[in-house]
């Protein structure tokens, strides 16, 4: 007999079925009892009659169940199982869970949660969260295989640090020390000049960085773009404001009912305004008296301003543009109409900066007399200033943080809700 | 003007246009010269009358090319450009190329090709072995996600070693100790468990086993797949059999572009033949006089069997299974009809093991005699074997090594040429 999913049991006559799944609540009155069982698509409700067969259900068991479809207006969903067979195929080990996951909420820390990863994650709603990441990774593959850019996979154990900093995690590679790659700037980079033109990574990439907060992961996952043959960096803006559109109608086609079980609900994008950094820092300082560090925008100030384009422009993004040289790193393409400034951006969404991007420089000779005013030294960066010897065209590209994309979608309130197992200071496990 | 790619030029009619790339071949009669430009989608000629024009070219500049297309029956693929404008969007700084690309071959070692990663992925043919290779994760992908497959990505700093043995690279993680991931196991059967069922990632793994040779890489791409309530192994077989034929069917549509400038001709999958390591082992004695570990069967014994294969069944795949517990990790499931024997197998491809799979033990009581029985401490595993306390299905699942996978199917003869950037014990540089 075939495995039938919960999902697909209402669709069904009132026949003989098997199902497989966990014990996720468990009435009992005796001699009857009503358990709901849960498998990946949905729960239902089953009737069991066998005293000896009601002893034997625990919570989370994994269970094979035969038995017969019934209509039934009051159970959930109306159907549920008139049970014959029940067989326990995975059995419990625990006087109790670590804590309850069949009421309301779930009434643990997100801590508590976390270490118990395999048990929180058992609630749909909790899963739906991930059902959706997977959906953002597929509509941005999507769109750029669509337009013809090449999914690569680059090194994450390199030899010296990418984006400069000493926030870099150290390996130790054969009794040499080796880093783990900040991002795969270089390496998409040079892939663009190899001849792939334009390519992205969807990969991990690693912060040493000593940050504890709730937009912070030390280890998290990237998705890279890289372009060649552009005019300037509004091409990537261009690129990544459709790429959000399409992300948008996309998920609202594919997650209608994870959305649904996380209560959010998607706006759709018409046009995402875009502000110089000296223009938002003056508005900041006119509309609400908040004063910006030089060359940048702080946390509080990322969100007054994200309140002011919802409310003047009804977008939940806006692009900050043309950042000082002093705060990008030394490949950033500058500004030739304006000096110290530099042909860069950050996409905001919501409050929060999910997006660092900008035209780089392609001429090798600027770049090393860039290198050389941004105090580093040339030959640090032998293959990769070298890489520009051959005739690198002019390109840009950007990187969006997917759990950070992911927790400002679904109004999540600490990143680590959106990565399956976070990597944080104090954490590695599970 | 809208740029044009070369690939797009046959189907035009004889118009203005403008094209981007690289200068690939240089043919100077003073006066005039032929010129070829390759972008990512092909090689163009270029007519170039302007002797100004002529002497600013130089091998892999990058340009912009304004012209007309003209037909020209002598001209590679009957069309050429009449050059109107030409300008140089990316200078080069060299006075030799470290290796010419243009030629037939590349008239230099594999060593130094990878040393200029940059140069050699510009020819074509180099390229195209990304090119199969990409399709072959989107195969992967494209294959699981039908069958309800949720793609996940998990952490690749831990706490403790996976895969046991001391081939594990060290990370310091804020002053502690951490590894990097030899495999998604641990965590891939975790989020099985913790109820997406099954699941798959394609991520990177890291193994510091002191093997240089072709066929290892330090740092390379898995396709893990996990798969909860199964039967038994031959499921998961069933599995990469069916992804098997899928893929080449795939691939033989998407990349016929690629694998003709490749040579490559792909089989189609009838049948994966599944053979015992034991009846194996005897086959190898009794045909070849080839003795074999006690075991396994080693490198050469994989090449003989494969051939043996090749012959009886016409296949270039052939399944090993039920390896001795004594030769698999401490979580296979053992076969209960054979004492001291697994529920394991791996997957032969050309004479190379591409894959190893199993069902795992899913009894939290099992898996901690089985650590005993191996000699490690249960509470060493902490959190893994926690989570073996909450109703785990029967499950399992099998990895695929992807450079290994293109490296066979591309009849490539070192595994470094199907890796970008690959990382062995003497490189992690570019």
């Amino acid at each position: 007999m075939k495995r039938v999913f919960v999902s697909q049991i209402k669709k069904m006559k009132e026949e003989s079925i098997l199902v497989k799944g966990w014990i996720y609540k468990i009435k009992s009155f005796g001699k009857i009892a009503f358990v709901l069982l849960r498998d990946k698509t949905g729960v239902i409700q089953l009737v069991l009659d066998d005293e000896g067969m009601i002893d034997s259900v625990k919570l989370e068991a994994s269970v094979e169940v035969k038995g017969i479809i019934s209509k039934n207006e009051r159970a959930p969903g109306g159907v549920e199982i008139q049970v014959k067979e029940l067989k326990i195929i995975g059995k419990t080990y625990y006087d109790l869970l670590p804590f309850s996951i069949n009421q309301r909420e779930i009434e643990a820390s997100l801590e508590t949660q976390l270490d118990h990863r395999y048990i929180s994650l058992r609630r749909p709603d909790k899963r739906a969260v991930f059902k959706v990441q997977e959906e953002i990774v597929e509509a941005f593959r999507k769109y750029l295989r669509k337009h013809d850019f090449s999914e690569i996979h680059t090194p994450k154990i390199i030899a010296s640090g990418t984006e400069g900093g000493s926030e870099v995690f150290t390996v130790n590679y054969f009794d040499r020390r080796a880093f783990l790659a900040q991002s795969p700037q270089f390496y998409k980079q040079m892939m663009v000049g190899a001849g792939f033109e334009a390519v992205f990574e969807i990969g991990h990439a690693y912060r040493a960085e000593l940050h504890n907060t709730w937009r912070h992961l030390n280890e998290y996952v990237s998705l890279d773009v890289e372009m060649g043959f552009i005019e300037d960096e509004n091409d990537l803006m261009d690129l990544e404001e459709e790429f959000m559109k399409f992300l948008f109608q996309y998920l609202s086609e594919t997650c209608k009912k994870y959305l649904e079980i996380l209560k959010v609900k998607l706006p759709t994008i018409e046009h995402i305004p875009r502000v110089t950094l000296s223009d938002a820092q003056k508005i900041l300082l006119e509309k609400y008296n908040k004063k910006s560090p030089v060359g940048n925008i702080d946390a509080e100030g990322e969100i007054l301003f994200s309140r002011y384009i919802k409310d003047k422009y009804d977008s939940d993004f806006v692009f900050l543009t043309k950042y000082p040289v002093s705060k990008r790193p030394m490949y950033t393409m500058p500004d030739d109409e304006n000096k110290g400034i530099t042909r860069s951006f950050d996409l905001i969404y919501k409050g929060l900066e999910i997006t660092t991007g900008g035209q780089r420089i392609h001429d090798y000779d600027m770049l090393k007399e860039n290198m050389i005013k941004f105090g580093v030294k040339p030959n640090d960066f032998g293959f990769y200033l070298e890489s520009f010897k051959y005739g690198m065209p002019p390109h840009g590209g950007f990187a969006i943080g997917l759990e950070r994309l992911t927790m400002k979608l679904l109004d999540l309130e600490n990143i680590r809700e959106a990565s399956l197992l976070p990597r944080d200071m104090s954490r590695i496990m599970p």
